[in-house]
């Protein structure tokens, strides 16, 4: 039998124990198709390890995630890579303040600045204009930060004194990774460490044709979702550490703070199989994957106007319908309507599909007959659609987000907004990058773009009825 | 249909819509009795909702939660009350920074309040002497914390200007509640806000026989583990707010800090089946449980040594053994290794069970008909247990919270700590109720405590190889 936490529950699962424990569903209730689910829900009970101090097979597991991914040590995470990444920034706090961000980065990142009343400090992408997504964080973007840092500081900090990490995404959740190993080697001849947020990356390192994991590129901490790229239940995570960078204790105290103090077997099972498959038939899955990923690439060869995006790594399908007649929603809501097929996200131009090593040859054919069949009705046109939000523009941050973000505040209309500080974050959702961060001026050319996309019918976060948050001029 | 969460998962499962979306699994991983969670997994896609910006059917699931716990508003949590504990506390935040605790209160609530640099004053709770539990906490001797803090500033501040808030725990983990209604009057009456820890006692409210919930008490938050005691999911919870006294939009900003961009749908729809159990059947299952807690009652009157506890609401099963020749943790493991049931916490003198509307009567026959059999072999005498961690002993704070679990520590010798400063929590682990907390002096009383406790086998968390972490004298 293989040892994974599954099999632990199947065994409890099969026994005549009987529960006088939580959960008080006492593993009968029945609920259709989760019935198997509530049959084998426990908590740490006698036999079970505890997540938070584990000591026999949840250190097992995490044990085996190490070994898997070359880290030092690894951790479950049953709140997503959310709590990932609020942990390893809160493990920077205590001493710098300054945090530098790709300002790409998940709202936890900027979560977590808040929380820890640290600076931020931002890098902007590069662009891939043709596409309009967000490229790689250069190195030498990064670096130029750090000495505009020190020269902050007139050089009479060191930069480990100065600054408290780096934090940059890769990949993006388009798909595109920066040279993680030249930021790490860089960030560390500074003394500073660097955080990895590669939740979309958990498959990473397992296939010559797919991106090196940043894990074995150096990061100091990397923080991969598992449910978004492998074949894990939605919430789950990893947190990858190395190095003596970052404070193991204080790393050890967050991550127990910002997680349920009842963490869900069942979440942590499903890491543990997801990594059983990578680690047993990654190879191959991944594999036969890059060979359905071809075959749909080469029939889009043919394509009059929709065009695949080639900077990605293969797990990513970027689906330009730039310079077309449709919108990136619009052909998003034809494949969904039309041609059953859900995608990830749509955005001004383009559309993003997952694949993984679980998709099927069925499905990816359905997907390349669909985009050739709404191909042959495109026509050439641009006017619909919009440039990437908030990456062409680099609002300018007049107030720190843990200042902004406990203000005084009003609520103002869109075009009364122009000038004033923002004092919630406005981001599309998906992917929910903000466009706006608490304590950036709100300039007339977001202002454009917010309600260009809210005209398209997008998801703008951070607008209630039209209104928007401003920091209260009175007080 | 019921419209539940579930169905409307069932639904999309049935469908043929192919998913070019996260999770990773595309629904199609096979795992034994979990296959069917795979199958129904998903995240928030079109026709779905988004639990940080809820506009339709988690919006309507949380809609029906308000309404059948009387709330104005209630939250889904999908990362257990931990995460509803750290908000409301967090939501406290920003104007007077000082907070009344009771003792007993779950490591969150000292957690938040490390998080937000809040002053503790601690409330202690009566005891139980008879069966070594912590008993309610009194409306006066909150009262008298509140006219202490008043005396403290000089009366120069009303109570709403100097005290953040309230946070008590009724039920407590062993089934006790606290006068919640009393307690909330008076606090209102000073303009202060009340936070009730109901993690276990989401049953309250639904049968005459069992407590008043405390949303209908007048807390102005609670919080209710659903896992605990209704059929939901392990880490699943809901936050009820009412009244003004607390910021609701602050309250929201830190539930979406504190939990997964990523919720499980699968841990929501859990929550709103457990919710449709209770609605519809809840009187009838908790009058049946009523009906079997009786009977075993009835043949406990008949035992020689063992009792059970008077004092706990109808779901908690506190079996003592005080003065007898077992401990709480020999009669645990007699239960289980003998007659396969399974408690849910041993402490030096009882035993807790918790029984819940799920439980049955062939469960609870073998309960009674194992106590029986162990009674007859039970002698008087005491010498083995010990009292209870923590609440007794009443450890004097010398640092704030925030300051000493920030500040430079050594790991000595437990013989070596006394009379140091705690750097760590120290708690028995269930339930996890601090005996130390970061900032108290480590007396000798607590150190003899805590070396029984591990003498007699139990789990003493914030002890690592024999160690325990004070502040640094050294700085």
């Amino acid at each position: 039998m293989k040892k994974t936490l599954y099999n632990y529950l199947k065994q409890y699962s099969d026994s005549d124990m009987y529960p006088f424990h939580m959960p008080g569903h006492k593993r009968n209730f029945q609920c259709g198709l989760l019935s198997g689910l509530y049959r084998m829900d426990i908590t740490e009970i006698d036999g079970f390890d505890n997540l938070h101090e584990p000591e026999s097979i949840i250190k097992d597991a995490q044990e085996r995630a190490a070994e898997l991914y070359h880290s030092e040590e690894s951790f479950y995470l049953v709140n997503g890579s959310t709590s990932g990444i609020l942990s390893a920034v809160s493990a920077l706090s205590g001493g710098a303040n300054r945090l530098i961000i790709a300002r790409n980065c998940h709202k936890a990142v900027y979560h977590a600045a808040f929380l820890n009343h640290m600076k931020l400090y931002d890098v902007y992408p590069e662009i891939y204009e043709e596409y309009d997504i967000a490229g790689p964080v250069s190195v030498e973007a990064v670096e130029k930060e750090i000495k505009a840092i020190l020269q902050e500081t007139d050089e009479e900090k060191s930069a480990a004194e100065a600054i408290a990490g780096v934090v940059i995404t890769s990949p993006t959740y388009d798909g595109v990774v920066s040279d993680v190993k030249a930021i790490a080697d860089m960030v560390h001849g500074y003394g500073v460490p660097l955080i990895v947020d590669q939740a979309h990356g958990a498959h990473f390192g397992f296939h010559p044709s797919y991106p090196e994991n940043a894990v074995s590129q150096g990061a100091d901490i990397v923080i991969h979702s598992v449910h978004k790229t492998l074949p894990a239940p939605t919430q789950t995570a990893l947190l990858h550490r190395n190095g003596n960078l970052i404070d193991r204790e204080k790393l050890k105290r967050y991550l127990h703070i910002y997680q349920s103090s009842s963490p869900s077997y069942l979440l942590m099972a499903g890491i543990d199989e997801a990594l059983f498959t990578i680690a047993t038939e990654g190879f191959r899955r991944l594999d036969e994957l890059l060979g359905l990923r071809k075959q749909l690439e080469k029939r889009a060869e043919t394509f009059q106007h929709i065009r695949v995006c080639p900077h990605t790594e293969p797990g990513k399908l970027i689906i330009s319908v730039k310079n077309t007649s449709v919108t990136g929603q619009e052909l998003s809501d034809i494949l969904r309507k039309t041609y059953h097929l859900q995608m990830e996200m749509a955005s001004g131009s383009y559309v993003t599909a997952i694949l993984t090593m679980m998709d099927t040859k069925e499905g990816m054919e359905r997907l390349a007959t669909a985009l050739q069949e709404i191909d042959q009705n495109l026509s050439a046109t641009s006017e619909k659609q919009l440039p990437l939000p908030g990456l062409k523009i680099h609002p300018k941050r007049v107030m720190e987000i843990y200042e902004a973000y406990q203000s005084k505040f009003e609520k103002v209309d869109l075009k009364e907004a122009v000038d004033r500080t923002a004092a919630e974050f406005v981001s599309l959702y998906p992917p929910g990058i903000p466009i706006l961060v608490p304590g950036e001026v709100i300039s007339e050319r977001v202002l454009e773009i917010i309600q260009g996309y809210q005209e398209r019918g997008y998801v703008v976060q951070g607008i209630d009825q039209g209104k928007l948050k401003v920091i209260s001029i009175l007080e």
